[in-house]
């Protein structure tokens, strides 16, 4: 089983003061770009690998899903979530993501969200998301950059002037990389961005767009201190799709 | 047009030094990663882009291809590959791929090493290279890695252990970079992993294969030198295909 680092207390009292916390798919600066690569969701069945707060459950229910599956390794995580519906096309579950079972073509898009980075058993969870997705279904996940996940010593080198360098090493060596955010101790998976393509090939995707995300000038402009994030990115976006 | 910075003499002497230069294929560690990603040749028509010495155009013939033309802006270059061989099926031509032309339906296979860095009309080139290739052929290239590429001081941090720290910045400023490699001022341009997947895509390919280039364990022991490109790496591979 992942590391359920979210039922955490001081983990979970950390990651509930995040702007992307208090003020959901508004407070995260990729989600824009983010949901301009999703599909229309008009009529389809959703499934959210890691729904957390469950923001994106109800804005897809809003944009006009039929049904949303929300999956979750967090009590903690999902006994908020419900808290905030009484949409009975919202369902929430727990689900250990290594070990994940989905029904075969129930679903036309399959979302996650900065969740991918934690998961060891990446092969076999594509495939079960490969196997559930209707003919042309959609695959959108955003996960930790491998230039994010890879250094031994994650924190920005700053110079005299207040540049800052991100100082990467062990590139090649994918695996765990054990960090301090909000708890000591959390487990993440450094992948490369070419291993997560290619597994995403083997499953039998096609890729359609990649995003190494960083802020919008309109974004630096009503955010400086995104201007960080010029420097190396964070995060991917992945969209890939299931042929026809 | 490109800077062609291969017909410097000075740049040219210490290119010619190069372990790649010296013992050809044999001499570029990438080289049976990039080999394994190549199609069958046997019979086919091949371009090269940025063909340097002709190493690749001389073992696609020895492979079986039948026709293979080799393209690059450098004299100096196409003059040493024309003195490496009298095969009247290998075609050496300069031509400035920034503004390249080739014939609709006419190769079964594209090909490029450590070239397309080089290059500012990117979208421009891509269109031409798949219009150029026959239904189901394929598009194979080495370039250098925007980790490789963004820094603005692109060299090793080396603590008192001697541990090497690459120092990323810029990542999202996409364009001219200069650096000194065998001269001063040598352009290259920036872009994310992104970029050139978007674009390859854009122009109608299907990304079949994205490979972040690391040594293997056996060059490793054979040659410990390449142990700093297990920190970061310097170049990706990728295939791409035009769909049947």
């Amino acid at each position: 089983m992942t590391q359920n680092i979210y039922d955490d207390q001081a983990f979970f009292e950390g990651y509930a003061q995040l702007n992307r916390s208090v003020n959901g798919l508004d407070g995260a600066p990729e989600w824009p770009a983010l949901n301009a690569m999703l599909p229309d969701v008009q009529g389809a069945n959703v499934v959210d690998l890691g729904c957390g707060y469950g923001w994106f459950c109800r804005n897809v229910r809003e944009q006009g899903a039929a049904k949303v599956l929300g999956l979750d390794v967090s009590e903690k995580m999902l006994s908020k979530a419900r808290s905030m519906t009484s949409d009975p096309a919202i369902e929430y579950r727990r689900e250990d993501l290594e070990q994940l079972r989905l029904p075969a073509g129930a679903y036309s898009l399959a979302y996650s969200s900065l969740t991918l980075h934690y998961i060891q058993a990446l092969p076999e969870l594509f495939a079960t998301v490969f196997q559930s997705l209707l003919p042309g279904g959609h695959f959108v996940f955003s996960a930790e950059h491998p230039i994010f996940t890879t250094p031994s010593n994650p924190g920005w080198i700053i110079d005299k002037e207040g540049n800052k360098t991100w100082p990467v090493n062990g590139y090649q060596q994918e695996g765990k990389r054990i960090t301090h955010w909000f708890a000591e101790g959390v487990i993440k998976q450094h992948r490369k961005l070419a291993t997560y393509i290619n597994l995403l090939i083997a499953a039998g995707f096609v890729i359609n767009h990649l995003d190494e995300w960083g802020p919008s000038a309109e974004q630096l402009a009503a955010m400086p201190a995104l201007s960080e994030e010029t420097e190396r990115p964070m995060m991917f976006l992945l969209s890939a799709q299931k042929p026809l």
